[in-house]
């Protein structure tokens, strides 16, 4: 494509209100406008790239035996209240009325409309296993859209869905879907991690992985062993126990309780600035009502508690912190002096609290605390167990290295729904034994759209896009220095059509443009490969540059060819199906 | 791809709720299922045809430099009301509020968005001319949905936008795109017409042509010559006059008018029936009010008013029959008994009525006629015009010979837009001599989804879809007869497997199923060649049938191989890019 009509138009400023690397990089190489906060126009550059991303990952699903569809992104509010979604999902879903005021949501996710599909179109085990997946625009009323396509309102998904008719079958199909995913985010060159994720309301049946692009940016926490490979999300991970036999033998020497005036202590920051070296004895307990009802938490005062870990261990739907006036009703003390001794309601001690030998606690007395509080003697350990969030200095819970803490951008997400949906919509099979059950179903998500956003966070240095060869654009980007100079003219032109001719995508900047301006309008787009047309035209020499590499070379016009050939064919027959 | 888990669920039942065989054919093929009233979800089938149709499209609209974009479905009201269609546009208009109660409109089309863009975005002259397009879903809330992807609401169209700073650039920009449609149409394999159509509200510089599937289902008319290649749709048609020297000299020695008595004959037919032979002469009078002001028309007793024609002749915005009211105030007589002659109002002459010599009229009376109503004599010709709506019989305006009229259904539009949106919305560049213009806009569309339902319009027979090559979901039908017979089934597996590896795209019935089942289902999905693996297996030897073909051949495997490598080659090829 010539460069001079081409719908591009670089900034050179950067945009003052985008906060992410890639939000800001999309918008200086114009590959998108916003329309809408949240709400993108993908300029020629960007679609470009969006569909080489659409393209592999539409190889990947095919590959597997997906079956591509194409779903309404209108659906009728009753389908959702079938699922019982339409009313829990709340402000994140686009409503609308059609014009006999019918009720409608924008599709953010399309599992009641493929379940009901398949109820009406399937009745036999035969026919199954089945996994059916469409690239689509999908809609999510965010609450705060936010670093360009990471987070907006209407973005591209992939969303794929299967249906077997047993454990072991959805075992399979998962695992295929999550090595196609494998493929797809290692072929965007993109540097992620597959962690163990939480299944959430799902309950225990629901295997899950989360696919983390790691990037400062990312709005979640990935834990990850170097050593062994293991990864989980932040909520999901867990970590080996501390070794404490030691401080577990020092308590057996513990005195006796001992009431401590404490005035207007309350936070752990007083307490531990109070303690100096001490401070690591520290116990802090914490009120929550889970489903209605009053339990407390005991950890370390350094550690935090993981919500979810407590969650699960009370197999609770909901779980929050109690307000102040339950924390005075339950301890008889107002807010920062809950303690383990004496409560009345179920405690759970994080397994590191159990093994401290003696520490200090609050009271449940305003303005006191307890010293030398022992562990299974001063308060009970029945409710032991692993409640807090794994953090640096950890060590993994299988291989025993050191953890490590990353941010991540959660581009994909491989799901066992089992039965949630079949059950409540009523799509089952007569199976092999002729009776009849509910299909056991998965699914599985990609953001395309942010995939774009996060392979940005990950490729590019200061002047610009540092685009993987694989979702770039152009391959090529062909710049004459002087346009208005015949030789090197007609030189661009040359190469322009011979590797056009090749198969290879080529943009020429055949605009009148000072060559500074070129440059670094090159270096902001970020094509894999320059070719540079200057004063050595006449001798047939031109310039190749890799974007990545740090010096250009000086190469006959051959050579150079035959070097973009090597770099960009074996990625193009690559993508081929 | 493998039958046994295609989700492919063909019916025998006719579905008694659709009328167009499109839609028949779609359901019982199982490309398509509704969702709701006019939206649909595209089975792989269907998708897979949708794809094709998609690419052949996007190859198309690439080769003529047009840029592809994607704007967002989400368009803010403001935009809307900028361009003043948000309260003009009606209930088709899907609107929504956000979660901040903010207004959107979900995009029919994309005028507004794409201006403001370039508004935004391009300055001067240089970077023009400019043409985007999309592949996008569209919304429009149909009062009445219909046949299928022929009126759905939810729907795949193909939008292009062209922008130039001059109306000659605009010309060569819009025959691009007039050529492009050419080729897309006839690879889609569509029997087709590009029609001149009317430029509507737009008025005399929009140019504009239909590109319309000829088609019974069809809800627009198409007239066409077959002689020179005119055609046009019939809002726009125009024939040559009919030649009436001798009954203009007949009326020369027409008698004085003379009124007639015809109690309560108010209608057309009534005096047809009362006159006979002599009913050719009948002129009826039609009372309109065009932007608030009545007008009358008066036509030949057998011919229709082109309310098109009339409004394009006063420069009206807005015409309308006129109310039983207004009748009885500018004729002084009920609704039947309209004539021309002492009318008060403007009085618009069709040609054909201008040239009877003589004719019967009403008296501006009730009950009462005049015969001997001589044009000219008895009343003005001061507005003289074509004002009739074509009809079989009619010849053409050109080169003479028979009109002929045919049902089609709109598949493209190309249309001169001109300046009404860049003016609207301040879209305006700095030309070659340094002055601000208002850019000079075109705009083109495809229904991309609806092309299909026209294709098959055309493409079936009595047992299912005829596929053209170009948009065949596979290319190649395998069916093994009996699966349990293993020659059967390996010979069918190599074939299966050797097509595919010579990028043939096949699909293996691997179902154990009757072969009465098989063969209807394969004549109903209607791929283009049938491969079947029966009895001579054993000798190599495979039964080759075209779907469109009366017979079957007996062929070896290699001869079935380089048959088919014949037919879908060069086509495949083709659509390359």
């Amino acid at each position: 494509m010539r460069q001079q009509n081409l719908l591009m138009p670089t900034l050179r400023e950067v945009p003052s209100d985008a906060e992410a690397a890639s939000h800001r990089l999309m918008l200086r190489a114009g590959l998108i406008r916003s329309l809408a906060a949240g709400v993108y126009t993908y300029l020629p550059l960007g679609r470009r790239a969006l569909r080489k991303a659409e393209t592999i990952v539409r190889e990947e699903m095919d590959r597997v035996g997906a079956q591509e569809v194409l779903l309404p992104a209108m659906q009728p509010a009753e389908l959702w209240r079938e699922s019982g979604r339409y009313d829990v999902y709340g402000p994140e879903l686009v409503r609308l009325r059609d014009r006999h005021d019918r009720e409608f949501a924008l599709g953010p996710t399309h599992e009641e409309v493929v379940t009901a599909l398949v109820r009406d179109e399937i009745s036999s085990y035969r026919k199954l296993p089945l996994t059916v997946y469409q690239i689509q625009t999908k809609f999510r009323d965010e609450r705060r859209p936010r670093y360009g396509l990471l987070r907006g309102r209407e973005f591209l998904m992939k969303d794929a869905y299967s249906f077997d008719t047993d454990w072991e079958g959805l075992d399979a199909t998962y695992r295929a879907m999550y090595e196609a995913y494998h493929r797809i985010f290692t072929r965007c060159g993109l540097n992620y991690r597959a962690v163990e994720a939480d299944a959430g309301a799902i309950g225990g049946e629901g295997e899950t992985h989360e696919f983390m692009a790691l990037a400062e940016i990312g709005e979640d926490t990935v834990v990850a062993c170097d050593s062994c490979g293991y990864a989980a999300n932040l909520e999901k991970a867990e970590a080996a126990a501390a070794q404490q036999a030691q401080a577990a033998a020092d308590g057996e020497a513990a005195p006796p309780l001992e009431r401590w005036h404490t005035p207007d202590i309350r936070t752990i920051a007083q307490l531990t600035e109070l303690l100096g070296p001490e401070a690591s004895r520290l116990m802090k307990t914490l009120l929550y009502v889970a489903d209605g009802k009053p339990v407390a938490v005991m950890m370390r005062g350094a550690d935090e508690v993981n919500e979810l870990k407590v969650q699960r261990y009370l197999g609770a739907d909901q779980l929050e912190l109690a307000d102040a006036d339950t924390v005075q009703s339950v301890t008889g003390a107002s807010v920062g002096f809950a303690g383990p001794v004496g409560l009345n309601v179920p405690l759970l001690v994080d397994r590191e609290a159990a093994a401290l030998g003696e520490g200090i606690a609050g009271a449940n007395e305003r303005d006191y605390h307890y010293r030398h509080v022992r562990p299974g003697r001063d308060f009970s350990l029945a409710h032991t167990g692993d409640f807090r969030e794994v953090r640096l200095g950890d060590r993994c819970a299988r291989c025993g290295e050191p953890l490590t803490l990353h941010r991540g951008i959660e581009v994909g997400h491989v799901f066992k729904l089992g039965t949630k949906y079949s059950t409540a919509l009523g799509a089952r099979v007569t199976g092999v034994s002729g009776t009849e059950q509910d299909i056991i179903m998965g699914c599985y998500g990609i953001g395309v759209s942010r995939l774009l956003s996060a392979v940005l966070e990950q490729h590019h240095d200061e002047q610009g896009i540092v685009w993987p060869l694989s979702l770039a654009p152009f391959h090529v980007h062909i710049l004459p220095v002087a346009v208005t100079d015949d030789a090197q003219r007609e030189l661009a032109e040359e190469l322009y059509e011979r590797l056009q001719a090749l198969g290879i995508e080529v943009l020429l900047d055949d605009r009148e443009e000072r060559p500074g301006v070129k440059f670094k309008d090159a270096d902001l787009i970020g094509l894999p490969i320059r070719l540079v047309i200057g004063k050595r035209a006449g001798e047939r020499v031109v310039e190749y540059k890799e974007r990545q590499a740090p010096e250009a070379e000086q190469l006959t016009v051959e050579e150079a060819v035959k070097r973009v050939l090597e770099l960009v064919r074996p990625a193009a027959s690559g993508d081929a199906k």
